[in-house]
């Protein structure tokens, strides 16, 4: 999520632009997360000034937060194409308790510009692994500000239209201020893959399947699916979807006219176990080893329906995202241990990143020929790579400003600078229907429970007497197996009772200090016995 | 770790060969594990049929092991050349109280086999990312058998003889009865990259270097680290080593002559802070994005000496261990943004496999010409694709077999087959000191606990009068964000009252039954308001 500002001369309020609001998956140290939202504190009492949101495409980085967000900055109007609002719209859906979206479509074919207070915006189509993105060129009263949010250019894509680069070069040859560019494939060398390779490698894999062929995509890749559809059609295969999201999606994609599906072409999923394997494909989801979802279902067995057998040809046409190596890895090695063949992406090209390349970036930055480059998307690194790689095209160092989750980058018409200050961007968590209230403290409390688990001991004190009544309760997990652990839990308690006894003489006792103390002396027994550092959680109670 | 076994005809019992003892390194799902050693419950009762243990080179995942497992199988000999020796022995000095090892030196020059039972051993030379790696011809009563271990060919290495082909081709043209071969590499086409081609690539990157060098590798690539050394004395640099086993490793490949440092080369780290910066190489570990390694330190600004300056060069010279791109990703972005260039595998060629690709393994066949193949390391997928290449070079199907952790292959001069049965191969897991303590129960509970934390309630009872005294104890974490959930709290707390004290009204009262029905109500209760399932464990005590 990206805010454009624009504050006139000699005024402290500004008009404002959203661009994309996505949200980011969890990772190792975020557990238990279902994902990240953007922090979007700095727009509170502000609201007013937010003169639209624009969704440059259908997936749920650029536009999952919505449901989150819309509301509370008071509905402010959204601008999409059509393929992303029937994404929004579908989404939206699983949260009936939030106000409607005022949602406009964006029809790409109309030059005219969309005017929202000093701002006017000029969509322009770009390719990317999803149909329908556009890159933006704002008009503002200093100079035209081109967005291009993720993409690529593909002069040849399935599905889609090849990126708009007459439109492009157009806008550029106005004369351009500044350009945000993405920045996610600049360490690759070279150009990006076509999708029409793509379809030429996965050509021979249907032609040439002994049995069914079982092809697995990411839920979004319509362009994929459609490629899926014309082979199976070219080769005289029927297709079964299989996967909650990708069954949405080609409904959605197949309603708006962006996936073609002959007539009778689709069958239900117990066809595919039960028909003429040479006819048969399977379309699902599940290419990243997600564990609920329908590939890992079938690789353990656990389908309801398929099962693999040993002429089964299964086509993984994905990358594997970031984290994700080990459980495809698990996925790839239980299917093949049921007989099938395997194709991937390190032995095959079957599939295609939907970001720029080095070369791409450059011919984006040769169309557009800005004065400032401000790249976009993508880890410090990759920033940092892509504006070393504009420098490399003749941009003055200075003209180039590399940013941050939270930067606020400023410019003019003669400057551009990263303030020192920003805006609050800490992550905001969303675990269950709690959004932003769990803290670093609850993950740091899961992560250490995931190291090493947690002791939790019970004394009950007699008042009077200043003793421990009986032995006192032990609660672990996730720290030693119990059923060998008696000698170290008795020890524990011993050293607990004695503890608590010696402290209950002096008057008043301090129970904090006594808690403290027993913390420390099990954290250092355990470790010396264990090398393991539980967390230790005394609990005393007074009767 | 793998068993090779002759029984003699007529015979139970077998000789016995064990080759390599590695550990393996925790993962996603073993959380708090430090590693992974082999299950050698198959042995026992067997330690005196095991006639050798070869180590075939002094990577921790082919002797990590050792300590662990030589004392409890009765110290049998070890075979070992001289590095893959003096790691082990360093190794083994962090672990005081386990017997002295029998170690023999491998003279790879002595052509005269080691005959150990029934099986006489002839090590020969190959390459890996280790100098003096070593595979095995072994001479059975049935024919040889020959085990590749980890390799590549390198016809131009750095700090290392090129693999022994004319050896491997003699030992081939023996007649071969089965080869064991390195699967690791299978997917990747061509033929891997040689070190000299990484030392090509690395001499422009020191010779250009506008300040310091920053060097990262692994630990264990003495190779590599030849390379700055040779790099850092054509360029007039000195070099500061940093790192425990970086420093460790050098020590031991430099005593034996492996690694060849020049005179007056090495500094101490303070210098590297304060000398001549185009004067000067750190040559360090970390390049995994570990969390206590020097490079993360350095990256964090918590090193004790060094501090990142904009003149800095960064080269990462390794590959992304599975499972560690994004804390590698941190670490980049971490060191960018302090101005340091860096330069990756990714962008240049400054990193190779140390394990053969799809043409060398072909290679390999080719030279030995075995009538079996069983593709040994690496997934399973990578070992059916090495059979499958295998076929592809004129191996029938039949004579290939591919086993799996545990399994038994079983083969005569005739025949080879997995066998039905296998033997015990479960994970043994070390976690601090205890060495299969940790069972997967306790694992579960750490990874319950990563998701959504945990809830203890204590309710004191009063025996008489079946009624809660004062408020029910709470301790939780890693669920909520205690300081905001003042009222999900108390009405927990107030559930837990009523329950037990409806219950407590029954005599004699179940408290199991009672303990079951708080953990059920309180677990769907949370869910109900957070969508988190905390694991809820009850603490009733009665006085």
């Amino acid at each position: 999520m990206m805010i454009l500002e624009y504050v006139p001369p000699g005024k402290q309020e500004a008009d404002r632009l959203i661009i994309d609001m996505g949200l980011r998956f969890p990772e190792e140290d975020t557990p238990g997360i279902d994902f990240i939202i953007p922090n979007a504190s700095y727009l509170k009492g502000k609201e007013r000034t937010i003169r639209g949101i624009f969704i440059t495409h259908g997936h749920y980085d650029h536009m999952g937060a919505i449901p989150y967000l819309a509301g509370p900055l008071r509905n402010p109007p959204i601008f999409a194409t059509p393929l992303a609002r029937g994404m929004i719209l579908k989404r939206q859906e699983d949260f009936p308790h939030t106000p409607k979206l005022e949602i406009h479509t964006i029809d790409k074919r109309d030059r005219r510009p969309i005017r929202l207070g000093p701002f006017s915006v000029e969509p322009f189509h770009v390719n990317h692994n999803i149909p329908d993105s556009i890159g933006l060129a704002i008009g503002t009263p200093l100079g035209t500000v081109v967005h291009s949010c993720d993409f690529k250019f593909d002069f040849k894509p399935i599905g889609d239209e090849p990126a708009d680069l007459q439109r492009i070069a157009e806008i550029g040859s106005r004369g351009i201020l500044a350009l945000l560019s993405d920045s996610t494939g600049v360490e690759h060398a070279g150009h990006s893959i076509s999708e029409s390779v793509i379809f030429e490698n996965l050509d021979p894999i249907f032609r040439e399947a002994p049995g069914r062929v079982i092809m697995s995509t990411f839920a979004s890749l319509i362009g994929r699916q459609q490629q899926a559809f014309l082979l199976a059609e070219k080769y005289g295969r029927k297709v079964a979807l299989e996967g909650y999201s990708m069954k949405a999606n080609v409904e959605i994609a197949q309603g708006l006219g962006y996936l073609k599906i002959p007539k009778g072409m689709m069958m239900p999923i117990e066809d595919a176990e039960r028909l003429d394997p040479k006819r048969t494909v399977i379309l699902c989801t599940g290419a990243q080893g997600e564990s609920n979802a329908a590939l890992m279902r079938i690789a353990n067995r656990e389908h309801r329906v398929i099962r693999i057998r040993e002429d089964d040809t299964m086509i993984f046409s994905s990358s594997i995202v970031p984290g994700n190596e080990r459980s495809v890895q698990y996925l790839k090695d239980a299917l093949a241990r049921q007989g099938a063949r395997i194709f991937h992406y390190k032995t095959l090209d079957i599939h295609a990143s939907g970001h720029a390349y080095a070369e791409d970036l450059k011919l984006m930055l040769s169309l557009v020929k800005p004065k400032f480059l401000i790249p976009i998307h993508g880890q410090y690194s990759m920033l940092k790579a892509h504006a070393e790689l504009g420098q490399s095209m003749g941009i003055p160092r200075e003209y180039t400003a590399v940013g941050y989750n939270g930067a606020i980058i400023e410019f003019n018409r003669e400057r551009i600078q990263v303030r020192d200050e920003q805006i609050q961007a800490q992550y905001v968590f969303v675990d269950g229907l709690g959004v932003g209230d769990v803290r670093e403290v609850v993950l740091r409390d899961r992560q250490m429970m995931a190291q090493d688990g947690m002791f939790v001991i019970v004394a009950i004190v007699d008042r009077r007497e200043g003793r421990v009544r009986g032995e006192p309760d032990v609660i672990s997990r996730g720290f030693v197996y119990l059923r060998e652990s008696g000698p170290l839990l008795a020890e524990a308690r011993k050293r607990v009772k004695m503890l608590v006894e010696q402290s209950g003489k002096m008057k008043p006792v301090n129970w904090t200090y006594v808690r403290d103390n027993i913390r420390e002396d099990l954290g250092k027994f355990f470790f010396q016995k264990t090398q393991r550092r539980p967390m230790v959680l005394p609990v005393i109670i007074e009767v």
